[in-house]
């Protein structure tokens, strides 16, 4: 598996359907990087690998990992099972599809049956399922927890960039 | 398992994700007794006894099965990943869910993706699902395909019946 | 009509509602020559061959066929009146519309009602199609049954070789 | 079939794919007969009885019809069907299904391809399909379109009505 | 208001909301062209011209007009605000809006409340008004109708001559 | 019409398409008798009667009124037709339909074309849009504003006391 | 803040989630300038900056704003977290989104609950926001509407001009 | 607040947008005194009581809180806006609204921007909320796993009771 830069175990595991979905799941991984998480990410297919994603799912907890991001398009049920087989949190990334503009893909992944949730984010959101993992993290952790309001802080600073940018340019015209 | 009153091996497994969409399975079991298909019937859930799922569908061939008919409602991934594991053609009945009439059913089931198919029926449609796993088992025994043949000639029949009432309603109004 | 570079006669009929469903619905064809299936195909249009497509469905059996395939888009009619007309097993493909994305077609197709099953894969599904052929016609045949197998096997190696080329290209960074 | 007290050969042939449209499709029949429309009313399933929709639809012209009225729900083909066959202007009710509102019905019936309308009214909307089909024999016939002009200063007449009472509760409050 | 090449008072009315809907609309003054059915295309907005559109709907008997045929699109009030001021039949054109996919304007079009039809067609199904419009006009004129059964049987010929070529292109292959 | 209890001239006119619209809409008029602004309410249908629909919207302004409030349901037309006639702003109430719980009615009303909006408020939303009518009022009367102030802070107040409610219920368990 | 050229305090605020909806939302700057509306235009997100969101919104009252209209997309809190904190009338944008085309943001503005409106407008409506806050700024300024009456009768003539360019290009043809 | 009968101070916060949707949101307190999770409850309105909801997640924190559940119908923004706030994760729990069955809820609630996740659940999925809240929980703590893997046990255990009743009825028949 491909694990990230941050040195010690990884401690998220990124998975996703199909090698087509790595554009949008990238960006998990990036923010993970830019957290300094240690992640892996490799394709765990539902559908064509069931055996890989037992075995990927089963041994998630002893491998160290603590939480999985899941990403999944069409009738997506990577997420759905990986929860089904782990205690760990699971998080889902609905995967824009072809034809029904990740509807299809939202719908196969949020509505989960009583007992087995998965954490949803929205279509494409797979940045937003790397800070919900961080998050999680830190949701037990301080010093994780200080990164996220950091984050929030920089948020902000940058949204304030962009309106000092605007009055600039209206003040000008 | 509850095989059928049928004797001989089951040759249609159903299978379904809770006891709360037996109302609905149970019509496929009931056409298939109809037309003398030896079934079975029993309770396998994805997410909540995904082990098993998988010995379900991994034993199916060896333990005689030619089809299996899967029915689920939400998230369902009970037929897709049966699909997943088995050979054998895998009918998918989207059960009505509480909140989106089925569609997250429906499109949970249908939209599989390349390399393994499930085959769709409609929102609650078990006895088609029925039908359709005899027409199946028909395809390379005409037999069987001539009891398809007889029940459309009985439905038909029985459209007939009811336009004759309804013109024996309007004459006498 | 065309029929497959396969010897013998065909097993397996596609019809399309319109030539402008080929590129769709040739990737059915493709996967039936890859499993070595004698098939045809060609064009028939509920709407403006109605008599075309009865003599189609109704001359199915005796000429040999034992699945259709059946494609069409927006009011898709031609895989539901083909399933009233012949007992054979009907799947039907619905083909991405121009303004609804395909919604259309896939309700048009799978909502049948009791008595008449369309066995309906994903949308542009034309690949599942054939290969949900292959497994009808695999439920009594264990050769087929066996070529079915192993192109699971193969998906699942394709997967796996994605996999390591992901992980390599990981290393590398 | 069931003709309209109104006596001469019916001018409107009203069709309806299974006996359980009856509450919503006899809406049109009550209005042709408001309008003095002589009219006939039967049931003909595009899936369970294909050979009697080609009857019907291939023998309207020759026994006098003018406008087909067709309701149907699902994967609702009956319009459709008898309009491709017909040279007849065929009106499509959607009748509302139990899973989907009738959204199904919707979409299966008004996405017709080129070359073969069908002029579709509202969800339930069979009394429309009735006055829609006056207001077709009316566009060569002065006195129908007279019929029509009065009927809509009869529904104006209505609503001032309850505007009237409306006013006096409010009066009165 | 722009008349069509054949001589005569127009019989059908074509008109639309925006020029913007022209390219869609167009298609159903080519079809009746086709026909032979003398007409007239202009624009009447139901929002930016109100007034306009009484008065074409009011005249619209007067000027012999025998359908009028209205396309418009989003929240697409044009077919159903003639409809409620003339007793002719008003066939109605969802035009493919820019956001949501002409699903608005459809349902803007065929969910009119009881008394007031419009005759809807598929969304940008312009040249299936102008086939409908010829349908009602032939509903009473026998020559009419009859140009309606050869252009069915045009239609079939051009579907037949594309199963020849895709017969040929196969038997090279 | 009916004018509220208020006495002086009526600033706010609420009309609904049908009598059936009654149980929602009088939600409108009520909150506005709570405000204490005088307001009228009536039934106006833009397609039973469509030159009334004129006249009120065209008399608008002159008989002293300064906010239109117009509900209806389905392929909802009122509110749109009305804000094509006059200069006033006005709010559009989606009315929940039979079949597809207003979703047709929400479309119909919102997605109006550049130049003539409808304030839409949410499906069945008559409440809120008596509110936004003292909004509107407000935006230039100071005293009006107050009283929204007011009712917001009482709002606020009723959930707390709703929040008190819990804690006692929670402290007894 | 970006103050529009107008001179005088701004009476209206436009607001906007993110940058990226700048291109929608300057149309609504642009028809209130051609108004001569004075106006301030800036980005205050409900997500990155809620603290900015409860300054400005709080403050709007005593700025001298009269309304405020606020533009976002996909889950789309701005509009109604403005009108939960400001007394002052919200005009609602919801802004097209990558993969819903804004269907997500539609229902996210208009579905608010009682007590607290927002007026939303079209999907990428900003134009229509403008001129539905001139038009809420008309209701108690006669001079105000009677720019808005001009207005119309502008896009009259606009109507009217391209309808005689229509019927110009079919004499000619 | 109400907190839960477990001592200690509460981890996890239960918010609700409204009193009605208690008996959802309920589920989510049960599971989690089921686990021996101490959390507290109670009612926290975006639009009625914007300062508390701000109040409400800046102290989060501080008072000790990991994990916040916050459930909303409608325009929902209660989850969206506390994730805007607090640095917690924040699962959000779209309730079932009256007229479009939640999907408004679900829309609104998953589509956040990047930057601010929302863990969204299924509609009404209270119940999986609280499970997802213990999850998070046990990320970090290998005893609160282990009660997770031990839920899934008795899941699992549930399921194959059912599965023996179903025999037992079947051999029984």
């Amino acid at each position: 598996m491909s694990q990230s830069a941050n040195h010690g175990l990884p401690l998220v595991g990124i998975i996703m359907g199909s090698d087509s979905d790595l554009p949008v799941m990238r960006e998990a991984a990036e923010i993970l990087t830019e957290f300094g998480v240690p992640h892996e990410m490799t394709i765990v297919s539902a559908h064509r690998t069931p055996r890989r994603l037992y075995e990927y799912a089963e041994s998630a907890v002893d491998r160290g990992l603590r939480v999985i991001v899941a990403g999944a398009g069409g009738a997506a049920h990577l997420p759905g099972m990986a929860a089904a087989i782990t205690p760990l949190p699971v998080i889902g990334v609905p995967v824009k599809s072809a034809c029904l503009s990740g509807e299809d893909s939202l719908l196969s992944i949020v509505q989960m049956p009583p007992g087995v949730p998965v954490a949803t984010v929205a279509i494409n959101g797979a940045k937003n399922a790397g800070i919900l993992a961080v998050q999680i993290l830190g949701a037990s952790d301080p010093a994780m927890r200080e990164r996220i309001v950091r984050y929030k802080r920089d948020l902000e600073a940058m949204v304030m960039e962009k309106v000092a940018k605007l009055e600039q340019t209206a003040r000008e015209s």
